[in-house]
């Protein structure tokens, strides 16, 4: 194999199928991808699906805690099983910078490869593309995953009500301050480890074991805040949360007092948002704590009826000293290219 | 509207759910892609479905006959169809850069939106990456379709048999040179359009009305010759085709002439390869014939057994003066970013 990516392998001729052959074959092999036809034939247990795609634009490709491969299964994995699906099958998009480092392709391959199927999932179809030098940065892939259905109705977010419970899986901040340590050479910030992880295996017990799963979410761009103001819009309803309960490990807490962050509007990459009839939540929550990657999830809110002075669609904090505010979306970015 | 993106416009607040509303649901809008949850719920017929992703980083963004945003829903759409599959749902993943003016993004939206519709295809779920200026080319699209398979077997690249015939939709070359003219200002090209169409009506007529579809295949990156040697390869056969009955429009040929481009090796974006049994080739050619796109359909050659001389994989041209060569598969790209 030759050590830099070359145009060629973009072309659809024999490059391409040398560049297929020696390193996307070879870390995802399965028999649906071998068949190397135009698009994948599948079988899937209904007609019933959830269908998800993001493009990962990372920078670096590797952090702590992960890389883009690794995160480009996750991610898109946590999208489909958010809607209370069972993800199956995942395609994979590259496009690539001409001269790209083979070795580090095959690195992030590999970790495709090893998250997917840690995942239970198959990547099943791929395209290529090569952009002559200057014209990509490194490497971006766009996954897309499609899950069967587990219930009907299925979770979503316009379906949170006045009385549920607000559950978190974890600790949250900890992707977005890995990859802007690792980005920026802050070395306060060494020991934060991305959170990136599957939690289709989470929902799937939520889903069997527990039921009645009014909304799942996962705090990605924009954090816990910002997401917590999607559903309440969506739903219609309020939202409170105790600032005390929501868990930040002590690593990130002083990173983000070093840096002027806000935990509540970083990025997460293996945690979700629950939200469950009041009755239900112990049982979630033990579900949530006896999972992988959801030791330490807890109750951090409830969903309350829009009525003076809380508006629907609004986020209300009750901070540690006891007072309240209104936690608004994010406007912006705080950081850019976590995902 | 802003007049330029932002990078905060992908952050996943505020400026991000604004571009969302104000460009892609205005041109995508559907019902599902309203609901604006992690992933598309999608009801399919049943669980046999054909899924494919491509993703598109043509140069220029708009050309002759097509613009990058048409390309990416009829690419997806065909390469749904070469399964033999009704496509139905669309994701579509955009990687803008910093400072895109808005009215270009509009623009590309716009052009998708109303391919997506006359192809009979929802865009279901999306995703929106930013990246500083300098870290993309203004703007990729990654797109991925799945749709429900007609027939078991589906066609596949594996079957072709020995006395098959091979048809092909229409005349070769007009994508690849439309591209390179518009991107290089080539004024001798002035006239050629891009092909760029979606193939499903046609290829749902052949699986309902003819039935017994071998193989399907658009040839795209490569062209014809390199699809035909794919195909050889994987049914393990040979396969003879007629220069003269390929069809190739004057200025096509014209300007490869001049360019020292061979028709064989460029990219089509709106014509497929059907292969079947003789006996299906008459009916075939009639439905190609009266469907859109299909007009120039045309007999070109036949699948053999492999036999000395011709091995297994190889694709021979009988030449205009009636000789015979072997046509290879490209090693690398004729022209990159056509696609």
């Amino acid at each position: 194999m030759m050590n830099t990516l070359l145009l060629d392998c973009g072309s659809g001729g024999r490059a391409s199928h040398r560049l297929i052959g020696e390193i996307f074959l070879r870390h995802f092999d399965n028999p649906v991808l071998r068949e190397l036809d135009d698009a994948a034939k599948l079988e899937l247990p209904h007609g019933r699906i959830a269908m998800s795609t993001d493009s990962y634009t990372v920078t670096p490709l590797f952090f702590p805690g992960g890389d883009i491969g690794s995160l480009a299964v996750h991610g898109t994995v946590n999208d489909v099983s958010m809607l209370g699906a069972r993800p199956l099958f995942l395609t994979c998009a590259f496009i690539l910078e001409e001269g790209l480092d083979m070795a580090l392709l095959d690195r992030v391959a590999a970790s495709m490869g090893a998250a997917a199927r840690r995942a239970g999932v198959s990547i099943v179809s791929g395209d290529t593309k090569v952009v002559p030098r200057g014209m990509c940065d490194k490497l971006f892939v766009t996954t897309t995953g499609i899950g069967e259905l587990l219930a009907d109705p299925a979770p979503a977010g316009s379906r949170a009500k006045p009385g549920d419970a607000v559950l978190l899986s974890g600790a949250i901040g900890d992707h977005g301050l890995a990859v802007l340590g690792q980005r920026d050479s802050l070395s306060f910030l060494d020991g934060i480890k991305s959170d990136s992880a599957p939690l289709n295996a989470m929902v799937e017990r939520l889903m069997l074991e527990v039921g009645d799963i009014h909304v799942l979410r996962d705090p990605t761009r924009g954090g816990l805040a910002t997401t917590l103001n999607e559903i309440a819009g969506q739903s219609g309803v309020a939202c409170e949360i105790d600032e005390e309960s929501v868990p930040v490990h002590a690593n990130v807490a002083a990173g983000c007092d070093i840096l002027g962050l806000d935990p509540l509007y970083l990025a997460n990459e293996g945690k979700l948002i629950c939200i469950v009839p009041e009755k239900k939540a112990a049982a979630a929550l033990r579900v949530m704590r006896e999972s992988n990657y959801g030791t330490e999830a807890t109750h951090v809110g409830e969903i309350i009826e829009p009525s003076l002075p809380h508006k629907s669609g609004q986020v209300i904090l009750r901070t540690r000293i006891g007072g309240r505010r209104l936690l608004a979306m994010a406007e912006g970015a705080q950081l850019p290219r976590i995902c």
